[in-house]
């Protein structure tokens, strides 16, 4: 058996974290002994011992001259948990196999400098670009501190997510919908326009899939909103944060507080819109890495013309509805040539639908805001 | 081996008959003796012999005692060619292994049961359904007499074929655009509105990859087309029929038909548009048995509305314009329920872009129009 076996399995208990383990990373970790697997461990909870910790505390016997598989480089410093790196040192593995180092450039290879120092053999890169890959979220959020932003919805073929008269109940299938909630299970946050909530008064809970709810933010410049809003409703399942403008009905904002729903207040930009920059700022600095973007088109639109998306999750119904709501509005774009590009990164059917899950493709120079001015501080 | 072995490779023959043979089916047939291939052959061109025939003259040895698997049910009747089955019966094969019976109701059966009284074993079905669906454009053709419709577009992931200003180039990558010209040589005829001549100024021939120049035909009621437009020109490399209505231009319909171009005027609908159904019973009476439309949004939008269009591919390119020209138009669907349901057939990636190639899915009741009342006749 080689590297990459041992590997796929680590990256496959990584996945088990998924939804649970934000704002860290993903993380497995297999211990291999004479060929054999002796111990397998992942990252479970945020908080909670990290991967190569779990599969040495299950080992069914000594991990002396084994070698520890870990997707990402273990950590060398003390956050919520002591480092791993002195821990494996103890254990006295033979060689110690790395998928990728630690993305948060103040502390990347350290770990392994400690490895190496102690005399142990230590193998970096293998199957490192899907060691990435499963933690793009956290590899953003530890760089710029802002969340990962995903758009989600589902379209017909034509592009179109509603009738002419709002009517979308259901343009995807069972299957997709199931998909779509362990979208939100993964996701440290859900954010909807308005207008989603007044047109289709959603719940955003997960609740087709076993998983936990995430937060659930609404842009609501003027508080629109009702206070029968199932969004509103049984804040101990799912917490609700209603982003608004000083323009906000100054009633409504008290009736909320009174309800213990929070509020947050951003400032207007000069196209009347809620500065959606600062609200990623914001978001990211109350530690929230993902945010699932789920309509409706105004939103979508507005943080693809700010270049603010990251991935986009298109399900695509095999329907053809012809004009109604768009999913996408007005951009601005007159020449194909400056088109907004995407990578299909992978494609698959659900149920009668089609998943496209693609990457926004930007030029380089503009990739990402600049990072902040103060100190990535490590998290785990 | 077993008979789907050989049947595969009698349908891989087949589809080398593609956009030579129409408006007859593509077939292939494989001799088989002592489990090795003696002889292979496929219907070349329209007029010239039949798959089997092929096979058989160039079989390295006799086929007395073989098994000829052929991918459609052997002709008996005098058409083009003499009856193949005949030509089987005096080879005295030991088997014949029949991909799928003849499409045509009235003769179905009728080669099948004089192999059988001449103490040939029969196998029929075998890959039936590839069998059919290889020569989907001949079947809807045999039957009602009207061609196949294909609908083709590309479009970016937000539904729209060019920008607000008409800027459509390029939409899609190079190697799709090649597949389109293949698309082109598969098909009769190819079929587009006014306005894409009058924007784009298309060739429409088969320049990318080797093959035929189908019939172009224009749809324009007014023959608005300028005779300098590149469609007009060349004759001899590709015909171009101009389809119009009474209302069309009489000075430049006596200057098209100067030039030799064929012009058909047909009857306008209460809308205002040419009857679409005519037009494809028109076609169909001509022998054009696949009809391959371009474009624009308008004569799509109205071939899905009035439910004559049976294929769709669409090229998705990764990209997102943003409000614009859209593929699909008014169609008057309030409910995401009566949206026009699709079925994705197959869907493959082609350079950088998605193509969806998908049938449309009908009310069975409504599923074709009603067969014309004359007997059908046999083509091959």
């Amino acid at each position: 058996m080689n590297d990459e076996f041992y590997m796929k399995r680590a990256l496959q208990l990584a996945r088990k974290g998924e939804g649970w383990v934000s704002p860290n990373p993903m993380v497995g970790s297999v211990i291999v002994k004479n060929d054999r697997i002796i111990g397998e461990g992942y990252h479970r909870k945020f908080g909670e011992a990290h991967a190569e910790i779990n599969a040495l505390n299950g080992a069914k016997e000594s991990a002396e001259g084994s070698t520890i598989y870990v997707s990402l480089e273990p950590c060398s410093h003390y956050g919520k948990t002591p480092p791993c790196v002195e821990r494996l040192v103890a254990c006295r593995p033979k060689r110690v196999v790395i998928g990728t180092t630690d993305p948060n450039p103040l502390v990347a290879g350290r770990g392994i400098g400690i490895l190496k120092r102690n005399g142990i053999e230590v193998t970096v890169g293998v199957l490192e670009e899907v060691c990435r890959e499963i933690n793009e979220s956290f590899l953003k959020f530890i760089q710029f501190r802002i969340p990962f932003v995903t758009l989600k919805y589902a379209q017909t073929l034509d592009g179109r997510i509603a009738t002419s008269t709002g009517h979308s109940r259901w343009i995807s299938s069972p299957p997709s919908r199931r998909f779509a909630h362990r979208l939100r299970h993964a996701h440290d946050a859900i954010l909807v326009g308005i207008g989603t909530v007044l047109s289709d008064d959603p719940e955003l809970t997960v609740r087709l899939v076993r998983g936990k709810n995430p937060l659930r933010i609404v842009l609501d410049s003027r508080l629109r909103i009702p206070l029968t809003a199932r969004i509103l409703q049984e804040q101990d399942q799912a917490k609700t944060l209603m982003v608004t403008t000083d323009h906000a009905d100054r009633k409504k904002l008290s009736q909320l507080n009174d309800r213990g729903i929070e509020t947050l207040i951003l400032p207007v930009e000069s196209s009347g819109r809620i500065d959606l920059n600062r609200l990623l700022r914001e978001l990211g600095s109350r530690g929230i890495a993902s945010v699932l973007v789920e309509g409706g088109s105004g939103i979508l639109t507005a943080l693809m013309a700010q270049d603010l998306a990251d991935r986009l999750i298109a399900i695509i119904a095999p329907k053809i509805s012809g004009r109604g709501i768009e999913a996408v509005g007005q951009l601005n774009i007159t020449s194909m040539g400056k088109a907004i590009g995407l990578v299909f990164r992978k494609i698959y059917r659900k149920g009668d639908d089609l998943i496209i899950d693609s990457r926004f493709r930007r030029p380089a120079e503009t990739s990402h805001p600049a990072p902040p001015d103060k100190p990535i501080i490590p998290l785990r």
